[in-house]
């Protein structure tokens, strides 16, 4: 008689909880240890990983998966050593769990204050990087969380092979092998499980594509971190120095097109139009990226008429749309209406105008003077991250250590009573 | 031709995703102008309010309704004072909106740090009382939020007599009046439109009885802040001071029975239980509390034989639970199985113990040496409440103005660029 799949997946929850109580409370060396045996495991298994990974591509060819998909899933000796070096970066990440903050007496005489502490149990839903694998399990590890990780079908050789190092740092450090877990079926039905489980898991984060990412969300029954559309916009308001904003401007799109910091709407001011934008556009036009304009913008350089359509796109492509605007009132009403709220920049010299854009657009970070390609976990100091968030509750913007962990409130008190004024 | 509960719902979200933009934008005087007009309105419209209320009462007797909740429903004089109190004590209180932390430089150059925003709109469901529309609509006014109420429709017309006070208060500050609306209908299908609409509405607060928080979280396509039960534990641990265990026992009982914070089950370490014992029973038995005791708590005092069912109940009663247990890992894994994450607290002398119960009894608030019934947002200093949170995410424990905002990045530049090491 074989397990169900919700069976397997509410044996795999019960002990991702029983893992959590014992992960929580390990100290900092003791996850520092496992996330560096970890890294030692990997080195020694090159060469079964590699032969794993050969499984999962070999298949992959069978069933005529695309070329790029194929790219993402190869396991290189330069991605092994990523893995590697990741693992001992997260190591050397200070450890937010039990940091006490803004301890204060009351006027009862108690002293309340907060603790970080890990969420519980993370689920992890990717697809085919096997990478990922380690990413996230060691961001969860070193945050205190138990972690299910289920992974693309088509990556299961290679993150079985994957796992199998991590059981090897978690028993170096005399850490229970559930603490990690990856689900070894490739049934679907187990991702359907993993996000109605909120008795076992306490936060889903999903990534890769936006198919996977609205399916997670819409079905989830568990908190989902998610991260949708990256439509980025910069805009040039009447107080730029022109020469820094189209170095900015060019930069955000340009930096890498498929990052979803990328700019994709460029938003000019009506007063410095007729400056900023021919330089600015030879400047694209020489580096191969296509322009689409509204008509004003198509007044005064060459570029293809821009559809409603065109501002709620993220292109993540060698294209730009160009508008122009009367006011820095346009600006962040076209922002807040067709963005997606997640990075958005001014270029200006001007404090007060600076101080309105940073203040009333509604993304989950606001750049002043700076590319939007900066948004990003290492750029930000994060260390790392497992992923950005582009909703408002619980974290926003990229998220690190500090995303997978909440904070309760300690109170301490040597007797003191509720409704007395003395004990 | 009427207009469906759901267009006139789309209506009233359309209006409040408006409104948001401009309440998240206002000044803290403005904002204190709105909160002290309104106080205002209320002082002058006693009579209006009264006379409302009696509509309400008149029909709930008609109805039947219990006298329990008639009270609840009841506007006395001392209740629309306290409503006006509380106006004014959010309009002391700190405006957490635009607050900027962290603020440091990075080695690209930029600068990145965080700064608290409102949530947006803000929806809050509630049962009977009529002065949680005021409590409520202060509050996410203060966070900088547009709100969205729905009250009992056993209370519609004392809900319409404040809200025409709040919209007073939001004219005299020249604020929208769909800043705070108040939703007309008593259909129910409202609520169910109102926890469908992330479009429109950013987080649900559901204040009343498990039946509606339950029911809301069930159906909400909305994060919900919500509060189940309070099964609040304290520990009198083998190095506890026994005259002090038994006053912070005492007060977390009976500083009042119904209050989430009371509380539910004591645990006594065994090395200490016949000792502790006797004199507490004593002091519960004079008060009127009835004791149920696991087997070995009634080897020591008179009590009723507690059943499994005992350890997960909530009684908001003069009722207690007791139990008899060998060690602080046995006291933790109670809590932590039987409790409901919301307040527990060790009495103990013993640093380790204290730091090892803190750290790991995985629950909103962890005391050490005080009484559960010190959980609540005025005695933490959060100067209001709207709720007490038992989820992990986003809020948690006492939801005060912080809890209705977020935090969004900023990023400060002088023109440096991603990917290169100087402009």
């Amino acid at each position: 008689m074989t397990e169900s799949v919700l069976d397997y997946m509410t044996r795999l929850g019960r002990a991702a909880r029983a893992a959590a109580r014992v992960i929580a409370r390990a100290s900092t060396g003791q996850k520092n240890r496992a996330l560096l045996a970890t890294a030692t495991a990997l080195d020694a298994a090159r060469e079964q990983l590699v032969a794993a990974n050969e499984l999962d591509l070999a298949a992959g060819r069978a069933n005529n998966l695309e070329p790029a998909l194929l790219e993402r899933l190869t396991l290189t000796p330069a991605r092994i050593d990523s893995m590697i070096v990741g693992l001992r970066q997260v190591a050397a990440l200070p450890d937010p769990v039990g940091a006490i903050r803004d301890m204060s007496y009351r006027p009862s005489g108690i002293q309340v204050g907060k603790m970080r502490v890990p969420l519980g149990v993370v689920g992890i839903i990717y697809e085919s990087r096997p990478n990922v694998t380690i990413d996230a399990a060691s961001l969860c590890l070193k945050s205190g969380n138990a972690t299910i990780l289920r992974g693309g079908s088509e990556a299961i050789h290679s993150n079985r092979a994957i796992a199998t190092c991590i059981a090897q740092g978690l028993e170096a450090a005399q850490l229970p092998a559930s603490v990690v877990q990856v689900v070894e079926t490739t049934d679907r039905a187990a991702v359907g499980a993993l996000i109605t489980m909120p008795e076992y898991v306490d936060i889903i984060v999903p990534r890769g594509g936006k198919g996977l990412i609205e399916r997670v969300s819409r079905d989830a029954r568990v908190p989902v971190i998610k991260h949708l559309d990256g439509i980025c916009h910069v805009y040039v308001s009447a107080n730029a120095e022109l020469d820094k904003a189209q170095r900015i401007a060019f930069n955000a799109k340009t930096y890498r097109y498929g990052i979803c910091g990328a700019m994709e709407t460029l938003l000019v001011d009506a007063s410095v139009a007729a400056r900023f934008l021919p330089p600015m556009a030879a400047q694209f036009r020489e580096k191969g990226v296509e322009l689409r304009g509204c008509p004003r913008t198509r007044d005064l350089i060459e570029a293809l008429p821009a559809t409603e359509d065109d501002w709620h796109t993220e292109y993540l492509a060698p294209i730009l749309s160009i508008r122009v605007v009367d006011s820095l009132d346009e600006a962040i009403e076209h922002i807040n209406h067709y963005g997606s709220h997640h990075t958005d920049a001014i270029v200006t010299e001007h404090q007060g105008q600076a101080r309105r854009f940073m203040a009333e657009v509604d993304s989950a970070s606001v750049m002043l003077n700076a590319p939007t390609c900066f948004a990003d976990g290492f750029e930000y100091g994060l260390g790392a991250e497992i992923g950005i968030s582009t909703d408002k509750i619980h974290a926003r913007g990229p998220v690190g250590l500090e995303g997978l962990t909440c904070e309760k409130y300690v109170v301490v008190g040597d007797g003191q009573l509720r409704g007395q004024e003395s004990i």
